[in-house]
This record gives C-alpha cells, structure tokens and sequence, in this order.
C-alpha cells in the first residue's frame, strides 16, 4: 500500500482526494491536515464521509508527513513552495494542485500570482502534471504540478489542433465556463447562493491567472508562441468547466478523424461522434474529458468543446491519475467510476 | 456471474441501474428493453455511459429475458404485472421498481393507480423489498416489490419508533420533500426547468399513491392500524428525498440510543449523532438513509430527520440491495461508493 | 412627499426597499446609511439599481436621519434597539426590520437573542407590524416591528382557523421551508452556491429564533397559550417561504368558505381555489401571501399551505405596506407590481 | 386607450407580456386567444396573474381581434405569416414576436425554418423592430417584426463597433449563453429540471436559426456582408441572455468611450463603467441591454459583453417598446419597472 498524505484537506479539492483516494484499491491515507480545524474529525465536516473515513484532520506541525511515500497540497496558492522542500528534501514525492509549480518563468509567476517565489528551484524540476502530455515525464517526477481546472479543459481540446499544426495560432480564443465550486470553500459573498444562482457573468476578462499557464502549455505544444484571449465565466453548476475554443483553420483536415486518432489510447479523453455536445453533467464526478469539434457551415473557424468536471478531471482526480502514474498502479485505478447523470 | 436484463431502461431509474450494475463485480448484463427506443445505442441516450455499457436497447419482443436469472422491472406502474408472471413462471426471479406489486390489498391499490390488476395471485407471492424489515423473506424471493423512494425514506425513519411502541400511532405526520428527478424522465411541463427552478410547492396533498403503501408499512411495523397524514413536495433539487417526520410521544425514552441500536447492524442506515441536519447532497448518488431524531424543547412532539437519495436507496441502489441479499452476494457489492458532496 | 431614511442598506432587504421605495409615487429617499461602506455609490454594489438609484451609503454619523418623517431599519438584530430610540425621540417615525421590537416579554427575546435589550421602554411602545392583524394600531404607531418572514407565512396562515376557535391549539405543526436569501447578504459557507444548490435540509430544529415571536402571535390571535412545533428548512431557491402548516380539526367547518371570508378585503392575501398548491414563485418579487387549505381524505387534520416572497411581504414589502398605512397613502401604493413568473 | 389583442397566449413570451401590459397605463387588452386552452382563466394557468388578468383564453376563431388597434402575435414560428395578413388588411397593427418576418431574403427564411412562407408580399413591408436601430420606422410601421432574443444581445454589442468600422468584419465571434426559458414552455426532455439544471452545455453548433437573423443585422449595420461564427449555449437560469463577443481591431479608439457616447441618449441601453462584468440578473424581469467592453491586455482582439433578460428586451418588453414608440406612448410606459435582484 502507497502511504499518502494530504495538506489542507478541508476546500471542495480535499474532499474529493479523499472520496476518490477512500476508494483506491492500492492507498492507504496516513495523515490529513488542517492548521486551522485540527482535531476536527474530517466525517463531521463533511457527513458524506461518515463510517469511510475515519480519521481527524491534524496540525501541520505535528503530522508525521515524512513517513508518506507521497503527499498532496491541496492548499491555497504559496503554501506547498513553502512546505514541500522539506518533504522533498526528505524522499517524499509530492502533488501540488495549487498553482506554485506550474509556471516555468518565475517571474511571470511572481507577476500574477503577486508573491514572491520561496522555492523558484523547485519551480525547475518540476514536472507539469498533464499525464496526455508529459505521461513520460510524470512517471519519475519527484514533484507534480497539477494543472489548473481550466487549463486542463483547453489545453487537451486545442492540442490536436497545435500539435499538427493545422490553425493560426495567433487568434486563438478560449471562451470558459466553470461552476461554482471553482471559486472554493471559501466564504466570499460572490459564491453565495444567493448571488451565483439563477445569474450568469464573466469574471476576470483583463486578466485571470490561468492565462499564463494556458499559454505555456499551449506554446509548448505548438512549438511556438501562441496568441490566446480568455474569458472566463461563472454558470450556476456546482461541478462542471465547458470550454468553447475557437480556431482559424490554416490547413485543411478530416478534424474528427484527427481528433479521434489522437485520443485513442488515451483512458479519460473521450471524442465525441461528429455533431456531438457533450453536457458538463456527463462527465460530472469521473476523471474524464469529453470533446467535439465542429466546423460551423464548413467555413474558416473551427470550434471544439471541451468540458471536464474542475474537482475531478481538473484537480484531485487527475492528481490521483498522476499518482498512478508515479506509482506503477493502472492508470485508471481507483478512477473507474461512472458519471452520475441526471 | 449472475445474468440480469432491464425491461424499460430509458428512464432515470433505468440508466442509474445501469450505472450501478456496470460497476458490479458479479453481475453481467445481458439484455435491456424498450419498445419506443430499440436500436438506439444506451450510450447515445446516455453519454455518461459511453465506452462503458455498450449495447443498444432491444425490442422486448426479441430479447431473451428468459435467459436471465434475474430481471429488473424498470417501467411506468402496469406493466411488470402484464409481462413478469411469464417470466416468473419460467423460472426468472423479478424486481419490479413500479408499484404493481408493493400494495397487498388489490382492491386498494386498482382505487389509488385507477387500473384492474392483471396478476392478483403475484401479488400474494410478491415480498416487499425493504431489507431494513424484510431481509429474511427477501433472500427466497421469486418476485420482490421494490418500494417507492417516500415509503423507503418514511418507513425507515419511523420504524424504531413504532416497533418500540413509543408514540401515538393515530397522527403521525410526513411532510415530504422530493429532488425533481422523482418525477422520472416524462416531457411534462411541470417538471420543466423553468418551472421547477426557483420555486416549491406541495403537491398531492388530497392523497399521493405512496400514502396507502406508507401506510401499509407503518401499519405492518406497528402491528395495528396507524394513521397519518403525508404532504409531498416538490424541491429543486435533482435527486434526494428529505423526509420530516412529527410523532407524539407516549412513553419517555433516549430516542437517539433507540436509533442507534436499532439500526447498528444496517449498512445502508446511518443514526446520525443528536443535533444533527442531515443534507439531502451528504447521500447524493450513494445507498444510504441517514436520520436524525430531535425532541424540541424536551416536548411532547418528536421529529425525525430522514434523507435519501430517491434515485438510489429510493429505487435502483435498493433494487441493487435486493438483488445482492437475492443471490447470495455482499449486501455492499456495488453499492459501495461514496456520496458525490459538493 | 414623505422623507425616508435607510438604515443599514447593503443586505437584500435594503436593496429590495430600495427597489420598491423607488418605484413608490408618494416617497423620496433622502438617505441611506452604511458603517462600512460609506462613500460607495449604491448603485456601484447594486448594478440593478443604475440610473435610478443615484445617491452614495453615507456614514451613519452624519447621515441626516432627523430631518426623515420615516427611518427604516435594515440592519442586524441588535442595532435598532441602540440607534432608533434617539430618532424617535426626536418625533422621527421608525419601522425596525429586524427582531428588536417584535417580542414583548424582554427576558424571552434577551434568551433568544443572546443580548441585553438596550431600549425596554421602546418594546413597550412597539406595536407589531401584520396588517392583517394590527391595522389600526400601526396607522398611529411610532415604531413599527416589522414582522419576521417565517412569522407572516404562519401567522397568515393560522390565523383564520386560530381566530375561529376550530382546532386544537396545542398541537400545531408548522414545517416551513426557505429560500436562500433569508440567511442575508452575509458571506457564510452554509450560504454558498456550492453547499445550498441542489441540496435540501432542515436547521434550527431544537429552536429557532422565529419560534417565539409565532408562538406569541398565535396565542395573541387564539386569546390563549399554543402549542407549537416549528421546523425550518433550506430549499434551494433565492425567494420564497413555504409554510406547510397542520392541524387538529375540533369542531367541524367549511374550511375554505372561511378562509375566503376572512381575508375578503384584504389586498395582498390571496386564499387560492379549493384543491390548490400554490408555488412559492407565484408571488415572486410581489408584496403577496397566498393560501390553499386541505383537509386530506376528509381526515381529523387540517393542512394548510402559505406562500410569500421572504423579502417582499416577508420583509420589505410589509415594510412599506405599514408605511403606506402610517402615512395615509393607498396600502397598495408601490405595492402594485405583478409577480415575475417564470 | 389603445386596444390590443394577444394570439397564443399561453408561453412564456405571453405571461411577461400579459404582466407588462397588465401595468402599462395606456393600454385594455380586450382579447387573448389559445387553439388549445380557449375556456381556460388566464389567472387559472397562470397563478401569478390571479385579482389582475380576469379574462379567459378565446378560440382564435371568434375573438375579435379587428376590433383592436394592435395585435401581438407570441405564437410558434409560421403562425403569424397565415394569420396577420387578414388583420393587416383590416387596418389593424401588428407585431410579431416569432420569426416569421424577421428574415428579408424569403429564400433564405425557407431554408432555416424549412417551410413556404405564407406571405412574402408583408416581409417586405415589415419594420425589424430593433428600436436602437429602427426608431423612426417603426414608428410608421403597420407590421414590426420583433427581433429573435439572441439576435437583441448580439447586435446591440456589436454595434457601435461595426456602426463605427473599427473591427475586421470578417471574423466576428458571438459566444452566447441563454437562459431555459429561452426554449419556451413545451413539453420537452432537453428543457426538465433533471435535464437542464446543474449542467451546461452547447447546441446548435452547425447553425441556429438565429444565425441568419444577427448576420443580416450586422451587415446592415456594417454596411457590408460580415462573417459570423455563432455559438449558442444553455445555462441553468429562467431568465438572461449572456453574449460574449469578440472582434479584431482595426483601428485604434477609446472603445469605452465610442459605446457611451453612441447609447447615451438610449433609455433601455446601458454601458457600464470601464471594467465591468454585468450579470445577467442585472436586468432580470426588466427592459435592458447592460453592455461592457474589454480589450484584454491591451491586445488586438476586443471583448465585448451584453447581457439581457430573454423574456423582456430579447422579447415581451422590446414588443411593449415598439408599441410605445409606434403609438406615440413615452417609450418607458409600462416598462419602467426596476430588475428584481436577488
């Protein structure tokens, strides 16, 4: 049994690890933390838990982290490039689902994240955790980076595309939207029932930190720079990113056969038939992409959708997939379950 | 591997049979009917399924239900009581999710569902499948008649106080709060999304179908003739059944160690502790009940907290249920995933 | 034109004021007051307000609250108590929205409300704002306690059947379910969109604050001491309480013809057809209570049904409606705005 | 007094208009007319409407609709193009909130809703009824043809940027997201709440019937053909349209302060402040476009969002506005209502 533990297991993130880690045949979790709801037992914060999941969350300064062979931070951004050194240092391998390892250039970091950088070495050997991209790498990665929920959603619905080479990258356009349990466990007046149901907005269109992120991963597989605009938006779905790409065509293709090929190996991506529009609800609480290209009356824009659930696909289920990777399990061990629909 | 077929699949109890049955270990689906959908593809009507449950819906004309050890009834009231005495006869043990089986009193039930009974003798034979009281009778079962998602969700939250004697049996109350996806997948402009959202309301309050078979139950339990009054709800909510129930007490007691005694050795029944609210979502997509009992102000009137999720201990978890202490299997085998929360 | 002051206007019962108050032909708004948030344009948190609500939150210390013929309260429980009793010495008229003037008996309301009540002598004075009840009280009143949203679904509904003698009064049942926005404007995890959103529970089951001001509006209207079991819930919408109220029948009645007969005249209670359940949306946005009453198999209790919109005749609508009252305009003055359905 | 009359009553088009112009203070509805609900009480369909809408739904046949001064027609596409000619010819004016004379290329309408059109001789008479376009024509016109809701958002987004040439007009995008009611009140699966709610999904990607309709808008606009990628989405609220759309600059300007200026003097056009992100609940149940523009980092791909609420200015209301401006009503009658928020 792999020993794992989890930092900062009490957002939307964390109880998602432990449903899907509750349930993985070859983990055993061995500490939980929380600074601030230590000896809170982790069933009464969330009863979905109770008679599974038995233990309390710890304090983060007594939980013996080192003893793990594998430790996840699922915890606000700058805390895991404070913490994980050490843990690192100690042979422990470690997941980050925040966003202090995914960005190569430390100071573009440093630009939209607004902190300064505790660990930018760490930041280089890293590994950015999208396993149909970097599998390879992963395997023997000593530090992960998980991938934000949105990056996730647009980078596999535009890599067929930048990885042959068949549109401009120089227009490209992600039009995202994410439910709620995005914005996290946290109490902020916006993500309030009262406020997000029933409404639709975007947020963020100056800017939003996924941007960066995106556009690494984007140009890495394109093998150049790209031009992106992102706009994000909040629907009233707990779970659930639909991703809107749009791409001028520069080369001519059979793109469903493209995208088909592309994926075929690939356990949690799923191309749709022609003509398909995937719902976010049919990939809703299972590690899975789900993708449809379309090319409106056959003109000079192609359009993929993409969606992903963000708590699964976009964060704890895909550091779980990580975790098999790392560990030798099969890929879609302790990731198997359906979707729940309706 | 026991051989099960689905007559009626394309509703929602139908496709959350398939989820759960596609992820247990001793079960090999065989055969799943409809009359109006044969040919389509299970995964085109329901892409959650996709690269998962890979056959089409056929013709029950043409499938080989006879071949089955077990088959699950998942159509509209009046139908399993046509079509399941031939396969009975054959051999073929039945669940049937409809109600054509659940009322003893023949006459009582052509009054409430407003049709002739076609198979009286069937219904002498049939076992009710509540497990909680039933579980001995259930395990020879030719033909189990698998309660409704209220009678399920009431029953259990007032079984240990009518078993123990504890409170008037003339006035019981059920104010009754049902998730949308109660009223199955029918194009009805009362279950539309611009109807039901933002909005609640009772319903049925002369008299609801599950009022004679709650009674029943309650009556069964009790041991003699209960009276109760029972209000249904409708909540926008997709699935889950939160059951509030009011009791007047006659003899003192601690009614929350009366719970947790009662239902100790339950899998599926989850006393939760004194205080506590149990959220409709803390069983949403998992089998289990979870209760909680209070006494307001140490008076004279009792309430009993009852969730589940309709979809599944409500219907087709508690079909699965069935099946297992059927066949021989685990009672947990397949049933054993974690609540989906948020 | 009457001067109106606002007190605390950055919850939802300040901007519903605001949205009424401004569409009132008989009202200027001549301020409105935040501690924390003087200096931001209304309009500016609001957007739904720009280009008709024009003015900025002023700091409560130099707001000119005196020179108001009227000063809502919009603020938390505990505020009015300290603030209004200089207004009203200074002949300023108050309408206190929330609890500090709604319980006569100060040693009860200082246990519910876990404070020392800061102006007795003012609870004395106050008169309790349910026109249906205290019409002519509130026209000569000083201080208005406007009623509590659960307390106006309740007492409306009781009241024809209290007033008349013909149910027992010790054994009412009041099971009433809420929309979000009666937890306020407040950033609180249990408020999120991620927690509230396809979920259903109960809360406050051992004792809710709204218990003790129903229990003293019911046994003022019954002329004697009533039993109560009162137990609130969260329903996933934004507006709407639904009151499922039952009852013992003690003398024989046509229930329906005394209903009708007894809000006859008055404009914003509307007693529904026999066999109706009215949604929660249908009064939507509007300053309207309507009632359905049951009697289930012509059986020993009694169910009535009673909606409002929390914020309108649960709040602020009942605000202005007593206003209207004090100040001699058409009750329906500003009150006249149809429900918004779907 | 303005007579008017209403044909098709019975969708959601028909309750906001009947709630409109039940408070508009120049008009008598003098008849509503349903095929399938003639007999039926308005108020009895549609509770929302009870004490203010008395009159029953009349058979189209022997209502008498050439009595009034204008007509609306709510009814299903291909309705009016059969019915209003009559009307028409008899003096009466009409507008029509389907699609039937939206399209001036009769070729083209076939081709999108495939069937004949009826009477092709009034498509060419018909106003398009976009009164920040149109104004002066409409005021004249016996036959306004109400714009599609989609189409309302796009082009008052759009506009001021192609009024102006200072995009490409060759590669716009429109990125819309609607509201359910959207889908109108039919029976179907897609539009149920176990459908619809707490999932987002794309349709129509290949084409929607509205993509004619905006391409023909903006090229008027533009004064010449435009090219248009159209993507139209559903999210889980009633009421709102998001369109978030994207253009190429072309030449430089002080975008924030083109669009202020171009709808300064419009009363149901509002640009927000620099950095704005308006909500669709913004304008919930009330005659507004709120509009925002962004050039994200200050790059070449503007970003325009324009939100409206469907039933209102993408429908009832902008029907409601034509009529003030064609009868010489202040253009705010009857739509002065404030949006409802939260």
């Amino acid at each position: 049994m792999v020993k794992v533990g989890i930092v900062g297991g009490t957002g939307y993130t964390g109880v998602e690890l432990l449903r899907l880690l509750a349930q993985h045949p070859g983990v055993e979790i061995v500490a939980i933390t929380s600074r601030g709801d230590a000896g809170t037992a982790v069933s009464g914060m969330f009863p979905s838990l109770r008679g599974r999941v038995d233990f309390k969350f710890e304090d983060p300064a007594f939980a013996n982290l080192k003893a793990c062979d594998l430790v996840f931070f699922a915890t606000p951004n700058g805390v895991a490039m404070q913490q994980a050194p050490e843990l690192l240092d100690a042979g422990v391998r470690v997941v980050d689902l925040a966003a202090d390892f995914r960005i190569a250039d430390v100071a573009e970091w440093e630009k939209w994240y607004a902190m300064r950088h505790a660990s930018p070495e760490w930041v280089a050997k890293a590994v950015y955790g999208l396993p149909e991209v970097n599998r390879a790498a992963i395997r023997d990665a000593r530090l992960v980076a998980n991938p934000g929920c949105y990056p996730t959603a647009v980078q596999l619905g535009f890599m067929p595309l930048l990885g042959s080479g068949l549109i401009s990258p120089e227009h490209l356009i992600a039009d995202a939207k994410s439910g709620v349990s995005g914005a996290g466990r946290k109490a902020e007046v916006s993500s309030l029932f009262s406020e997000a149901s029933d409404n639709f907005r975007a947020y963020g269109v100056s800017g939003h930190r996924h941007l960066p992120e995106i556009r690494q991963g984007l140009s890495r597989i394109a093998g150049l720079p790209v031009g992106l605009t992102f706009v994000p938006h909040l629907t009233p779905v707990i779970r659930g990113i639909h991703a809107t790409l749009y791409a001028q065509i520069k080369g001519d293709a059979d793109f469903q056969a493209l995208y088909e090929k592309w994926y075929v190996d690939e356990p949690f991506v799923d191309v749709m038939p022609a003509n398909s529009h995937p719902d976010t609800r049919s990939v809703r609480a299972a590690n899975l992409c789900r993708i449809a290209v379309h090319r409106p009356q056959d003109g000079a824009t192609l359009v993929v959708l993409s969606v992903i659930d963000n708590l699964v696909k976009g964060a704890a289920g895909q550091a779980v997939q990580n975790m098999n990777i790392m560990f030798g399990f099969s890929e879609t061990d302790g990731l198997w379950q359906l979707p729940v629909l309706p």
